[in-house]
């Protein structure tokens, strides 16, 4: 594997870690991540570089069929750190509402098949020309409230993910950890977590406190940085843990110091980190992470 | 003028409101907005469109020197509705802590010459490999702190801005008007309030009640709207109202419940909005203003 880490270019800081190295331990590789490799390509790249878990997607779940993947990942024997993505429930109209329920319902399914954890929830944006965050905000909670049920009888967890406020309108109208324990603390922790992703929540106010008070409401933990220059294309806007201003030492000890004992799971959606081999890519954030993470975990 | 609004180029819903309409006696031009302007034409616009206001930016107003802007908004007989801008002081070196101090009292003068009711502060992102945002936040806050006697005795109130999370490493650190109220609220209201800007806010979870918190702290409103997609260049991201998000009946009904009585003043950084004549953008904010703003005020 390449010493050059992507997409910077700048030499790597540490060595790669070897497969069986105990600093990967809590390592999962989200999907995403490597973008250009399908399911079988992501899950042989994690058993190739160590990582003993995979954060799966439910479109590249759907290309080899549901009955194949489940297959392949138990034959793996990777844990799956959760599934993304369920949500998109912040519509108004009554067909759009019953269809985003039956699609959360099928991802519920899919969650439960595939072993995973916990189901992400990205709550969704306005509606075309819908100006209430407000009445679109608790639409998402009254969703959720909804699948709690469904997502109980599968043993799965749902995991509300407040979205950096820069999706608010597009993307996800949950903007901070504390708006998602608000909906979170209606259920117990057994029904609903929070995500707790340094990209979307690195620059909340008093985030270690809220943090704290999540506890063992978080259900997953996803590294990637924030860079400036933002890309022109926000939603690739992520970048490799160590590019941008996250202070990766303090958020993962406030992580730890809440209890949180499961995955650490690099999500990184950007341009340049997709064109780059995704063995290239892993290498990377393995190191990445065992420089910055992974010591404060 | 144009029928036609800038920049969407769609009919315009409103007929242009002439000078002496009453309901641009709030109505105020923040100077970037017509950024293609000199000083001298940005006063002369506000008077032949009829506001009653400007909104001034320190460059332009050097380029003119100081005396001479000030004998040219006293003729002018506008209203200095702010100053933009004091701030940037969460650099942590000692000599760029000084520079940043001597900096921001010659704001505070010429906040004093002009007349200006406040003087805004952006306080700056991180500095250069400094991830410690909570630090950069203590600095800001220790920095305003400096300032209140010397903007005390010059009698300009210090607007502090909270800015959009999207701004948080490289421009703004304050990123919500709860935490920005939590740095008011050490000082009297005379002394430090805060600047109410839709694009920066519109996002923030309860921000109703911190609307009302703020009371008579708010001592700007700034209206300019969210778009989608977000432009390339994050910093001219913002739109004409009406061309995004923001629901500024709400918006406007709360800061007028709040007991806000000041002008609304028009802050738009936008290539495509800064690509139009300066009058045709004036035309079309007064018409936006009067249709999506003012009958909230």
């Amino acid at each position: 594997m390449s010493a050059v880490d992507v997409p910077g270019g700048a030499p790597a800081r540490v060595e790669t870690p070897a497969p069986g190295d105990p600093r990967l331990a809590r390592l999962s590789l989200n999907q995403r991540t490597t973008a250009s490799w399908d399911l079988r390509s992501a899950i042989d790249g994690c058993l190739a570089a160590g990582l003993p878990s995979i954060g799966l997607w439910r479109e590249p779940v759907a290309e080899v069929g549901l009955e194949t993947a489940v297959r392949w990942v138990q034959e793996s024997g990777l844990r799956v750190s959760s599934l993304c993505r369920g949500g998109f429930f912040t519509v108004s109209e009554p067909d759009a509402v019953e269809q985003a329920y039956a699609e959360n319902v099928r991802a519920l399914d899919e969650a439960q098949a595939l072993g995973a954890r916990t189901l992400v929830l990205v709550p969704g944006g306005l509606p075309a020309g819908d100006r209430d965050l407000v009445a679109a905000r608790e639409r998402a909670a009254a969703a959720v409230e909804r699948l709690v049920p469904e997502a109980e009888q599968r043993g799965v967890v749902l995991g509300i993910e407040p979205m950096n406020p820069i999706y608010a309108a597009d993307r996800g109208v949950v903007s901070t950890l504390a708006q998602a324990l608000d909906i979170a603390e209606r259920f117990t922790p057994a029904q609903v977590g929070v995500v707790v992703d340094t990209f979307h929540l690195w620059w909340e106010p008093g985030v270690r406190e809220q943090i704290l008070r999540a506890g063992d409401r978080i259900v997953s933990y996803q590294v990637c940085d924030w860079i400036t220059p933002l890309p022109a294309d926000t939603l690739l806007a992520r970048g490799m843990m160590g590019d941008g201003h996250v202070d990766f030492a303090s958020f993962t000890r406030w992580v730890a110091e809440a209890g949180y004992t499961g995955d650490a799971e690099v999500e990184i959606f950007n341009a340049d980190v997709w064109a780059a081999p995704g063995a290239d890519t892993v290498a990377t954030l393995a190191r990445r992470y065992v420089e910055l993470v992974q010591p404060h975990l």
